[in-house]
């Protein structure tokens, strides 16, 4: 983490942004905000920033350098935009026929081509994880609660359905539950994967009781880690035990857990385990 | 189809189960309906025919045997049966163990047990297809609109997506918009899928007009065609259109298109495309 100063945090939505610039602000170290429009939370509307659209990279380009900044970090979800309403700046439609054909191959790609830009400009991209060490899930049990077999295996089976859609850049989440797969996350995100599961399960005519199952979130292979982790909250927990879940696992080193303590807090109110497991283990 | 004289229906949810009883009885052939308690839909209860549980193997053999049945056709979803409350008979409880290993790995495998069984028994097991044949898919342009170049990339994806899936036992259908994928089929069903679909586009910042994009639906890699084949029909159109697609594809010869007049005309109708495509032309 040596050799530069100054943060850029390029502000996607969720809560992972403000809590990066949170964990700067506590520590001293300096930091600059560029908020995606339409993509990034009010929680960081408090902080030194500006607001740009992800097409005008000309303008968040000036605006690092302005501030200072050597360092870059993506953290947070970006929307797809709507590319015949984006608003684009010259640099941004230079980079329009990369970011079109990136496009057509998900959105991770289409963060790879800013990555490229800033790296070409002699920023360093880091990742959210490395910026905020302490968020990356450790491996192993993590509250009360422990997987059973049942689980692992259960655990293995999503791990390696979200390790075939790798090609697709597609979602970072699956439900499995005894062996039969509830739910595979796309577009919709983990919180409206898991409502679905409580629905599915509300109408199931087993509704009256505790179903087990797990959630598992992992990297696509070949994500570009700096960018786009996958990451769970006490959010994820409430709503994984709503979807009558056992637990929740995520890949140790290569997924984050934000707000760690309320995490174990809630999962062991709620019988549910919290697991860090390994690539090794899984596949 | 030669060389049985009585089919026996064994009828899960969804229209199809009616449909192939229709169809025996417009042409003067005999055959007989099991509806399986909690999954066969309404609409087969108007057949002469039996109320069994799936665990009520005994008696589904018996009452196709004093039936004279000598060909079965499994049609329609069975419903993942809640194991703790599963009503058993004798034959069904000597099927457990290789029930409950096969339920493990999917709804699927759950359904060979049975096949395995009827045929063990000396009852032809047929597909639905071949039950109905007119009701399978053809190849190319259904009705008045054609896929475009970056539809049927939005094909190949989605059916690329599914083939992908194949080991893990799960859904038939994926929905593919620009090289994005916008959701995965797993015990959701595919009206839910495309249900969703509209829900995200509606929060979408560019809700205001169509968005494009593909359902595509396919058997899984080793899918017991028998039993289990995906379908469309008139709800899938609607549900398409309502969530902003261009069109539905399914593969030639391995999906079944249910009421085909009514699909092409809600199509026509749409603006929709209803396209067949071949193995070969998505690999």
């Amino acid at each position: 983490m040596g050799g530069w100063r100054k943060l850029g945090i390029i502000a996607g939505g969720g809560a992972l942004p403000a809590r990066i610039a949170n964990e700067r602000k506590t520590q001293g170290q300096p930091f600059h905000v560029v908020r995606i429009s339409g993509s990034a939370d009010k929680g960081t509307e408090g902080f030194a920033g500006d607001d740009f659209a992800l097409g005008e990279a000309g303008k968040i380009l000036k605006s690092l350098k302005d501030n200072q900044c050597d360092a870059v970090c993506f953290a947070g979800i970006v929307r797809r935009p709507d590319f015949s309403t984006l608003r684009v700046d010259w640099r941004g439609a230079a980079l329009m026929p990369k970011i079109l054909a990136a496009a057509a191959q998900g959105d991770g790609a289409i963060l790879n081509v800013l990555v490229d830009m800033l790296e070409a400009e002699n920023f360093l991209v880091i990742g959210a994880d490395e910026v905020v060490r302490e968020l990356t899930a450790p491996a192993g049990v993590l509250g009360a609660h422990a997987p059973d077999e049942g689980d692992r295996a259960d655990i293995r089976k999503a791990a390696a359905i979200i390790k075939a859609l790798g090609p697709f850049d597609v979602g970072q989440g699956a439900v499995v539950a005894g062996g039969h797969v509830l739910a595979i996350e796309a577009a919709e995100g983990t919180d409206a994967m898991l409502l679905r599961c409580a629905d599915l399960r509300k109408d199931s005519p087993d509704a009256n009781k505790r179903h087990g199952g797990v959630l598992a979130k992992r990297p696509k292979p070949g994500q570009e880690l700096r960018v786009d982790l996958p990451a769970i909250g006490p959010q994820t927990i409430e709503n994984a035990a709503a979807a009558g879940l056992s637990g929740v696992a995520v890949e140790a080193g290569a997924a984050l857990i934000l707000n760690g303590p309320e995490v174990v807090e809630k999962a062991d109110a709620l019988n549910l385990f919290v697991y860090g497991f390994s690539s090794k283990e899984v596949e």
